[in-house]
């Protein structure tokens, strides 16, 4: 049971992970702890094994032993360890994977619940976090206008400092609920009233929350073929029974055969991601077959800010006459990310429930950031920053377009986009996994599409954001792009 | 079916609503949409009755016909009404409430799933969101530092503007996860490293969360009788078998036949609202339960910062060597409510799975307000700010128990509260419901008791805040209190 750490093939890897994080700049003492923390919980050191003396250690590593001991005692306070006087110190058992089953019952994975279980399978949706060529789904930030926010962010704080310090209106706050009303009338043709605004944090909290209040386990959930995995995971998350629509290029193209459906998730206006535009007859047919089957439709017009080619279609909601359609729309992509502010617009039949629904889940919204993100679009500085973005957007676009051209035709096969923050590029069948592996080790990212897709069928391809990229970064990465072997993975 | 709106002995009531709408200094069009709005949602208007033609109306509100027309209009585009030339203007049907059935499939709640229904019956959990008296659960934002806040805003912005208005890591904002776990080690005795702390919006959102994870359909949970209403909604809403347990002066107080817990929620430092504090032999006795039956615990800690005489207790999750416990603290009570902050720290076994659904619920925190919690940590403000509130809500404590004793003694009875942000009071049977009618006709807010009961038997009582009090506002508070006609009701 017993094992000294040498034993272990895996047991050198802490030592790596101690290196990584010398490059912190924490105390030393604390780079050890988060070291061995991280070694016992991937299970490179595994339950009972004895970890080496602290002299030893100290020894090996080139620092004090005082330290090593700070870092052993610190483990052990936190149950990481257990340290017993002429024995040494060994990996707790609580803390780390075991062959042997315990005596008494054990926390482990398996006392999630059903429900959670099954969402922690699903993986979960993690956003990019880094803007590195090709991300997907971020704004530029560095054009933020960074001095405008800052300053009517003061301006509140000296205002009205202590009233939106207090709990809020779950609904959200009422200057916001009004700014974005009435931005969605003029600019989606969305009807709207501050009434029928509920301010969340994210699309994928809507998203999550609409799951919850529309759909019971086994509900049949309409989702584009290939579609956002954020929806994917918030409806699985439910419960539901997602069935894959085929998308073509007018969007959304539905069998006769399908087995109707309890709710219908959309992104009309610029599909996630093959960027096609749902047609008006499918429009009128979708929301003639929800008013048939009482089915809701969930309308994600997640970046409809940006639109280049043309005029941007009007909202589908707009065309909804029986309140069958439930409008989505964010502040992550229009502004920023860490916002943390999107918004629904709902039928009034919806509206009280799911103002509920927002105060079992997490009460309400950031007041002050409501506010600050109020004053900015009524004084006229979000227009102006969508105009900006629209216009720098484009241009990235474009240029990316003309380098992928000039330098990795016929490899890659853009797909019209006319609008969003990233480019869909097909890929011959069977090059996505090893060309992405090839990209990631010229440090590029290049998200997948196969991934976007729920049903047995999916294509290769890249979906790659621009909208964060410089020029100069554009056509850096490009040019590392056509530095892959293409005859690698055939 | 058409109705004159005179014909509606409700009818007036828009009248009045649009008379409040008035001092809110919005455009009088928008005053106008907002009343009418209001009055059908609210059903005072009703599907098919007639609107006054826009003459009347404008002459009756002394506001111009141009601006009536307007409003109109703008709410017939927003769907409320509809227009017949001739004929008149109809509240229209899918925005109110309705005698007749539709003849397609209607937007309802009926509509919602069988979880959303449940939980819109449960009646969410809504917070205060003033601060008059008597209202609970607030700390007096009026003491906070705000330009030491704002000064530490300001820097972050300066320094790191891009980095933070980016997607963030969805456990948490490192720093502030250390700083987190720095100050549960020393305050309150918790076996916390960075790794375990996932940082969230709120302690609803830490209870819901943990709900879904680890509660399936059935699963018996125990909660403190009376308890907490937010924890009830929120695992009510994980669709538990909630199993109310009484608590005495020693907290928790389970019979030896009660069905074993899946999951315990429990508020040991000032027992919720109780304030009794959860006796160490009982402490050791659940956590060997729980070890016993597998369970889990949440150990809410909600206010612990607040303890006014002695040593507090340090937290349970300290004594816990099997990880059955997650201990959850909150910012909103130590700093403000509209931070949209909390914490839990979870046991490896539940680190990954916990995060994982937070990304499929709402992402991630703010990180701009992570980072600057983070920093107030650090540089000591927290502390000096916890430092001052415990002297001055002590006293505010002190002199509440001394205004009641001199003016509402024998009516009301406090119970010892060693610490917190309310006191709790009983009141003799049947007296909760018509005091507090008579406590609101004087404008005072007297939070009952009764409500936070789960099972069948309650006592009356009021939990009075005082800590967002001034001493003055006490003293007038009570005194009006003391008006109230103790014979009513009886």
């Amino acid at each position: 049971m017993t094992r000294p750490i040498h034993a272990n093939p895996g047991a050198k890897l802490w030592l790596n992970l101690f290196e990584q994080a010398q490059h912190t700049g924490r105390p030393i003492r604390e780079q050890l702890c988060q070291a061995l923390r991280q070694a016992i919980r991937s299970h490179a050191l595994a339950y009972g094994m004895r970890l080496p003396a602290s002299r030893t250690l100290a020894s090996d590593l080139g620092v004090s032993r005082i330290t090593v001991e700070a870092a052993y005692a610190q483990l052990e306070a936190e149950g990481y360890i257990h340290r017993h006087v002429g024995k040494g110190s060994f990996v707790a058992q609580q803390f780390a994977g075991s062959s042997t089953k315990p005596a008494h019952a054990q926390p482990s994975s398996a006392r999630l619940s059903a429900r959670g279980q099954r969402l922690v399978d699903g993986g979960g949706c993690r956003d990019p976090r880094l803007p590195t060529a090709f991300a997907a789904g971020s704004p530029d930030l560095r054009v933020f206008p960074h001095e405008i926010w800052r300053r009517l962010l003061n301006q509140q704080l000296r205002r009205n400092q202590t009233a939106l310090l207090g709990y809020g209106d779950p609904q959200g706050y009422l200057p916001l609920r009004e700014a974005i009303a009435s931005y969605l009338q003029q600019a989606r043709g969305v009807k709207a009233s501050a009434e029928q605004v509920l301010v969340l944090t994210s699309s994928q909290q809507a998203l999550h929350l609409l799951g919850s209040l529309l759909l019971d386990a086994g509900d049949t959930v309409w989702l584009e073929e290939p579609g956002y995995r954020g929806a994917r995971t918030a409806f699985d998350a439910a419960g539901a029974r997602l069935l894959p629509v085929a998308v073509d290029q007018d969007g959304l193209c539905p069998h006769a055969t399908l087995p109707p459906p309890r709710l219908i998730y959309l992104t009309p206006s610029h599909q996630y991601p093959t960027g096609s535009t749902l047609s008006l007859p499918r429009r009128l047919a979708l929301l003639q077959l929800a008013r048939q089957h009482g089915s809701w439709i969930i309308e994600d017009d997640y970046d409809s800010e940006f639109h280049y080619d043309g005029r941007p279609v009007s909202s589908l909601q707009g065309l909804d006459d029986s309140g069958q359609v439930i409008y989505l729309g964010t502040f992550s992509k229009a502004l920023f990310p860490s916002l943390r502010l999107a918004y629904v617009v709902l039928p009034p039949a919806l509206i009280d429930a799911a103002t509920t629904a927002r105060t079992v889940y997490d009460g309400h919204s950031s007041q002050l950031l409501q506010a600050v993100c109020a004053d900015f679009i009524e004084q006229g500085h979000f227009a102006a920053h969508l105009r900006y973005q629209r216009k720098l957007y484009r241009s990235r676009r474009d240029l990316l377009l003309d380098e992928i051209n000039r330098k990795l035709k016929p490899l890659l096969t853009p797909l019209p986009s006319p609008g969003g923050l990233q480019l869909l590029t097909l890929l011959p069948d069977g090059l996505e996994a090893p060309l992405s592996q090839q990209a990631s080790a010229l440090g590029l990212v290049t998200p997948g599409l196969r991934g976007l897709y729920g049903g047995q069928e999916a294509k290769d391809g890249w979906l790659l954001g621009f909208a964060a990229l410089s020029a100069e970064e554009i056509r850096q990465a490009v040019a590392t792009l056509a530095n892959i072997d293409r005859s690698k993975g055939k």
